[in-house]
């Protein structure tokens, strides 16, 4: 039995999801030290169970609780990875005293909640008011990356565009991908639900919803939870999302604009130093990192760092995470971690 | 027999690559008037038959040709698919006295040598002398983009990221994308031979070769082409070249600044306009164009119109073109027309 008893009483909300997975997985490879785990989940789950294996490598079967039912007295950590529409259920949770980490984008711009990102503002988590909001994904990648550089120069522009994995939309994604792999292979059409059109052979400059002047939902996010990150609101940020058929990491073409001229080696030096960040970069034996490569990693993975041949202050770059890990349960831990234990990514 | 007695004498060089057989249904669709046709390739292939059905639905069984020995005498124009490697063969093609439309790099930034893209420079390729240049399929439908905007706006910076099909590596590759999804399959570890990373499920920010101060010779191509054929010979021209797993059509995020403020309701009125466009941008039904529905087609797709909600003057779009067709293939072949027969492409 590896519970703790001057651990942690930890609850996840939103167990039975890809996310929820992972942050079983997460607390285990972390030692994350909890003294009991509780896992909540929608009506139709409750009552199930599902296995976990603590670092101690014993093996527990929770039972699923009904999240709208769940009483949050004792937790001291509740991770939510249950959207938007339970925020009422992390605004309960944090009343009955639990701190909060929200994986949903419904608290990311409310000016009450921290949007935290622990190797970039770690201390603007630890002033939360119960409830502390975890990034959109593809944003959490980038701002691990922009942040170190900010830290030597002023940043002008940013312009990226994004190539954005398929498990960000859940399981029954990853088997549309799958049936339409299928499909295509017996020489049957192709049937699109989940997205608005075939993602296997395809890529789709579209996620999640459009919102306002015709930019996505998502590309919003970026642009938003950027400035408010990086504590730049007026910071020029221009995204494209696009769904590409990978299973998993995210990965963005970035275009950043610095106030005077920086040169490649310089980027490399200040990322390489920079906590949850990896530089593979060596275009001589072809070294550049894929999605392949950061999937079930920590780190965002960065390279192809160059000057733009049109512009002298700029510099394109190229990075990939895991979008399931550090863009969502890996921080949300590192959250738990910095506000709870006081512990905050290093750099290598 | 469709051979039509006033047409013209057409040999096609590297008839046995992917591009050299979009030639020949390009010939067919488009009802090029052909005199005759002869086809060539390296001495392997030399003496082998590939079937050719005209437009009038005869079939004709064309005997490959050695193209080191093979005699232009009397060609009156020869598409050129063999390579840079044989652009000797292509000078001797034009000293023999055959109009050459040659689709290698070879001759690209040759300053006596026309870039031509019909809808956009027609003029510079009547002033041949026995060569013109087709330029790179990235390239091609950027151009076909960027020009129709540059007639009503000046254009001040370009920053792109493409999202680039597998078949631009010729056949092998997509042997290649299909052996890995079958690896994944059957749990068996991925081999990759043509790129230096898996493709299947996997994006690559690499294209073809990396050329100076660690940027692609793709990227260089697109952004020494492009201003070579909009003759706009500062254009400030950023791209990321990433192929992504797609059988055929290129696409590309484009941002554009431009040298005063623009509308996302102009840019569509310009581009609805333009010869080799079609608009496909409602944000409402969710309609904007991925490359399986640039696949087989003549035009370049354009949606996700908008404004950079970063910058006044820019707007991003999303572009994508079949780059066997539009992007090599049937480019050459419009050259072709255009110097010969005085067509060019019009708008719809």
């Amino acid at each position: 039995m590896a519970f703790t008893s001057d651990g942690l009483h930890v609850a996840i909300a939103g167990a039975t999801g890809a996310v929820g997975q992972e942050f079983l997985q997460i607390l285990t490879q972390r030692a994350f030290p909890v003294a009991s785990l509780r896992l909540m989940a929608s009506a139709r789950s409750a009552g199930s169970t599902i296995p976990w294996t603590d670092a101690a490598h014993d093996t527990h079967e929770l039972v699923v609780e009904d999240l709208a039912s769940a009483d949050f007295t004792g937790v001291d950590v509740a991770f939510f990875s249950a959207g938007s529409e339970q925020a009422a259920q992390a605004r309960r949770a944090a009343a009955e005293g639990a701190l909060v980490v929200d994986n949903s984008s419904a608290f990311r711009m409310d000016p009450d909640v921290p949007l935290v990102v622990p190797e970039v503002n770690a201390e603007a988590g630890r002033a939360h008011r119960g409830i502390i909001a975890n990034p959109n994904c593809s944003t959490i990648i980038l701002v691990v990356v922009l942040a170190p550089l900010l830290r030597h120069v002023g940043i002008r522009r940013v312009v990226l565009s994004t190539y954005q994995a398929v498990s960000g939309s859940g399981a029954a994604a990853l088997a549309e991908l799958d049936a339409q792999a299928d499909a295509e292979r017996a020489g049957r059409p192709l049937e699109a639900d989940i997205y608005p059109a075939p993602i296997h052979g395809n890529v789709i400059p579209f996620v999640q919803a459009f919102g306002a002047d015709d930019i996505t939902t998502e590309e919003w996010k970026m642009v938003r939870e950027t400035r408010r990150i990086l504590e730049a609101p007026e910071l020029p940020v221009s995204a494209t999302c696009v769904r590409v058929p990978v299973r998993r990491a995210h990965s963005e073409a970035v275009n950043i604009e610095f106030d005077r001229v920086v040169s490649p080696d310089e980027v490399r030096a200040w990322l390489a130093d920079a906590p949850g960040v990896q530089v593979i970069d060596e275009p001589a034996t072809l070294a550049f990192p894929t999605p392949r490569d950061a999937q079930d990693g920590d780190d965002v993975l960065v390279g192809r760092i160059r000057h733009d041949p049109g512009h002298p202050q700029a510099i394109d770059l190229w990075l990939t995470g895991d979008q399931l890990r550090k863009g969502a349960a890996l921080n949300a831990v590192q959250i738990a971690e910095a506000v709870l234990c006081g512990a905050t990514p290093e750099g290598s």
